[in-house]
């Protein structure tokens, strides 16, 4: 690699001289000693781009947060299955978000209702195509994790009960198409761009997409055999708290890339210094909705759910996600505060409509997501709550019923939901083989 | 999120244009084809913006550090307690360093000890204030998780028996008060730093602060029942080792940006090749705390304790916290080895002491803190060993004593221990409500 | 810190002042009024230092991957071990890198076979050695990690059965010397580097020598008591699966760092471009191995089994670290899948040959490596097939011959390898005195 780096280095340098050469003209006696300075528009590239790719790994390491979150959640006979499942769909989501999600979603959508079809080349090696302001690569990079978030919000919903195959062909389906046309219409400066609609980083467009798709699912798949008997709820509790949290923990680290690189430049102070406030905004709406759910839960159980402090955090995330630049500090404490209210007062609503939720993400990632997107006129004087609206109902239509039509096609089809037998037994050994924690609880006997 | 782009794009070649009139005033004729080139003050303002931002994300990330490492080091039947009382100080940290913290601990301290009182508030949309050389908010947001830093060294030492509401309410007073004020003193330009006491990332400020709160708690509270009986000291050994080991792993990674940030510009080469020395140093530091922790238990124990291992990262960490920069690399390692020294020693001295302390924080962070205050002056000319021992010395009467009074306060109104039974039952059960692990140990017997 | 800020920028200030000092002389009228542009070689330096510095800590944070996929495939009873071995091996090979590793492999090899001895130095504090485009620390510290690297290999092979001690010296052996030597072939501009040999990230330099020693290890110590019997191969299966996964995912977000930073410069936007074009290839390739992996499986044992999905996303990352850069995303996409395959035919051969590989190191590591490294002529026209076989003959034999050596010394020695009572017992318990899970499997019975 030494070696490489130095004729990267000459060939910068050459790179440079050659940038400089207009204003040694002008200067030409000066020339020989004259330093060279660096271009404003390469500088703002290199910034762009590198806060895509640092975006982009973030939010990446956000499948690990949902994956640690779903494994702490579910009961330990199905976390392989839940872990096999994560890894699957983000290696899904990348490849499908090459093949036609980048295209639909980005490409001559020219306030349409979606891009165009086929696989998205990037820049060529050593590309310097400056004019775009950053690589196409990064870009590509950065809204492909993105697509794979919203693959990972349906997983945690479905968890204990699905089948793996009928759930990996949805997620070929989420995200080669459903995401992408959704998105198209916004960030893809579709038509729902044109009526001024706003949603920053994807309160709608990422986390209400996923929660439709989940809600969708989870009204096709039913409730875990054994969750809603007539004596009431029966509670299936999560196999692992440290997972769950260290899940958290992971998604809230990843979160200061998902809000802050989709500034999407960093190439000027004004920019470097709005991705910092977004930074302060996002820390401070998660931090209310942690504290707003320990409150709440003490005040109401008189003792506090650990649950429902890491999903205050993610629904403080998620609510802030449409617009986390515009509040001042107090806005921003207040959007996260509600955020940690819903999901206090939503988890036990949809165990009331029997609507069996694994890992609580659809008052998370839907109702707090419903939440921050229709709060966004309260900060950003550019959005109108009557367009916020609309933009709501448009992807909870689209994403409903299109996720709807594709899962009952797949439950008549190739059926979508384990054997009551395998749902027992545990998925994980009914479909994995390889179970996540053979020495203990059942296998404790064993050794 | 693109179309938002090429506007920002736009603004910025504007900026950047109005920006160069001057040069261009000056060569007239060439004006139209003049390249537009960076102005070194707005590309050192984005760099050094770039490290709070990169430096506070990975100090963040500790906060789950912390997590896992006490999730690993207590016992199954307290982890879910563990995990909720870190994400909530944490969020209580981020909402009073705003509240009270960063103005009382940066603003118009002026050489005294204390600064001024009221919520921090940030830059405008779109700031531009170039003077100040980086964005305020990425400045608050690295000084806030810091912040978090303190609190969660305390956690740790109480762990098992400390009630979640007054650990929560000692929360709010550290993050809010005493760790501002203190912290006023050094890095405020308060009466220490007036004074030449040299403390780089925080050996006393942060760690020494948060092991004297945690000593303070700890004689105020009383070890876990059963930990010293007439036979000896009886171990209650922590429930998982590999979350153990992540933590520190985890906290070993954001020492990186501790450190390496807390150099607080890198518009320069001398700055960036100052946060790579400092890279280096902790890196070397962390190492021979380990080496030095594992040969030392294998000679005085014949058996390497893991546990003893990963504290001697984190004391070798912590050690060269207090000077990471000017230390060649024989001196990092030096500064390091006694921190894993200390480690292997101070342990079992507070078990002597009957100081029951469940993850080792008081050796790590207050003792080893100590001593890397201390040792400043080996390798910083500009630093004097009396200084030092002045600067160690208020900390410590400011910490130890405000937190005692503020203990002693909540124990005699509130009460700050759990019931015996709620102890022997494990807090989990008592006030979460939520077990850790459902279907493992004694839930084994469940499923 | 906040003072230090100030002086900084003015340091800084000072410093720019007197480098634009060559233009003012020329335009000596505007002096005072004229903006101060960067430098673009001073610009550049700080990308290629920041560059160093956040693809090094990325792949330090795949220390923690390899620590929590060994931990997850072990059985319970050597989970504390497996930790110890990991943190205590990352130690060492930050020492040794320092000491000997990075002289030998970097200075002065000249086309030779080896670098100079010696302890490595670093820039000055306030270093401004301009010329070498980038901060010596930064690169050590970049190198130095991926010299751990190859040690995590080695402990994922071994696991179960090797005692401590001579593990740990064949670490300090291992990180010393021979990696370091193998890698100045190449990367130090050795012979091998003189003949066309092509390795962009390590496939070979650094993932084959760690397989290599790792296969040597493995044929010296033999395999795990009871593994291969009479009746067949009896399954061994590991504690952990989300631990195995969150690995998995550590690892995969580290590659980033791995594969995009050993572009070893981000200063003029070719290179940031390209080092996006390597992020995206990266992961295409990894998705790809997880794919090929879960279809093959479902295929062949119409169960799928995650630890081949893990190995499959490893794999695919080991095959295009070789090359990330010149591949399309269909070559990218192709080179990934034939890694997953390789996985999942590999591991069971590997039993056929009763070479007891724990966590499945040798497929993904020596045998993708192989892969990955004859294949760069597909895609990079500089290479050509006869070179990439005799690099991977060359380290093959070195490394394999050497580690030999070293295994069989050690093993006539002290010892390598822990009784057949201490190996049923457990290494936590024969030599780390602690157990990872006291609590759960064997230790439900005493809660």
């Amino acid at each position: 690699m030494k070696t490489t780096l130095k004729l990267v280095g000459t060939a910068s340098l050459a790179l440079l001289a050659a940038a400089g050469t207009a204003l040694a003209q002008d200067t030409a006696a000066a020339a020989p000693e004259a330093p060279q300075f660096a271009l404003a528009s390469e500088t703002a590239y290199i910034f762009n781009t590198l806060l895509f790719l640092i975006g982009g790994f973030l939010v990446m390491w956000m499948a690990a947060g949902f994956a640690m979150l779903e494994a702490g959640m579910v009961r330990a006979k199905n976390v392989s299955m839940q872990c096999l499942k994560n890894i699957t769909l983000y290696s899904i989501a990348g490849l499908m978000f090459w093949i036609t999600g980048y295209n639909l979603m980005y490409t001559g959508v020219d306030g349409g209702y979606l891009g165009s079809f086929g696989p998205y080349a990037f820049d060529a090696v050593g590309g310097n195509a400056l004019d775009t302001g950053y690589s196409t690569a990064s870009d590509w990079y950065f809204q492909m994790v993105f697509c794979a978030t919203t693959a990972s919000i349906v997983s945690g919903t479905l968890a204990e009960r699905i089948k793996l195959w009928p759930f990996l062909i949805f997620t070929v389906i989420l995200t080669g198409f459903i995401y992408p046309i959704a998105g198209s219409w916004k960030w893809g400066a579709g038509w729902l761009d044109g009526m001024g609609f706003s949603d920053f980083a994807g309160s709608t467009l990422v986390h209400s997409v996923g929660g439709w798709a989940a809600l969708a699912g989870a009204l096709v798949l039913g409730a875990r055999n054994g969750k809603y008997t007539a004596n009431g709820v029966h509670p299936m509790p999560g196999s692992s708290m440290p997972l769950a949290t260290l899940g958290t923990f992971i998604l809230w680290l990843g979160w200061f890339g998902f809000n802050g690189a989709s500034q999407l430049a960093m190439g000027t102070i004004a920019d470097v210094t709005d991705v910092s406030r977004i930074f302060a905004n996002t820390n401070m709406a998660a931090a209310a909705g942690v504290v707003v759910a320990v409150i709440l839960t003490q005040v109401l159980y008189k003792k506090v759910d650990v649950t429902m402090a890491l999903n205050g955090a993610l629904a403080g995330l998620v609510s802030i996600t449409a617009e986390p630049l515009a509040p001042s500090v107090w806005q921003a404490v207040f959007v996260g505060a509600v955020g940690g209210v819903i999901v206090v007062f939503t988890v036990p609503l949809l165990d009331k409509l029997k609507i069996d939720d694994v890992v609580g993400a659809i008052p998370v990632h839907l109702v707090a997501g419903i939440w921050g997107t229709l709060i966004v006129p309260l900060s950003n004087s550019d959005a109108s709550y009557s367009v916020q609206i609309i933009g709501i109902v448009a992807y909870g239509v689209f994403a409903f019923v299109i996720s709807l039509v594709v899962w009952l096609i797949l439950k008549s089809t190739i059926g979508i939901r384990a054997s009551a037998e395998e749902e027992a037994l545990g998925l994980d050994k009914a479909e994995v083989g390889i179970e996540a924690y053979p020495e203990f609880g059942q296998g404790s006997q064993r050794v």
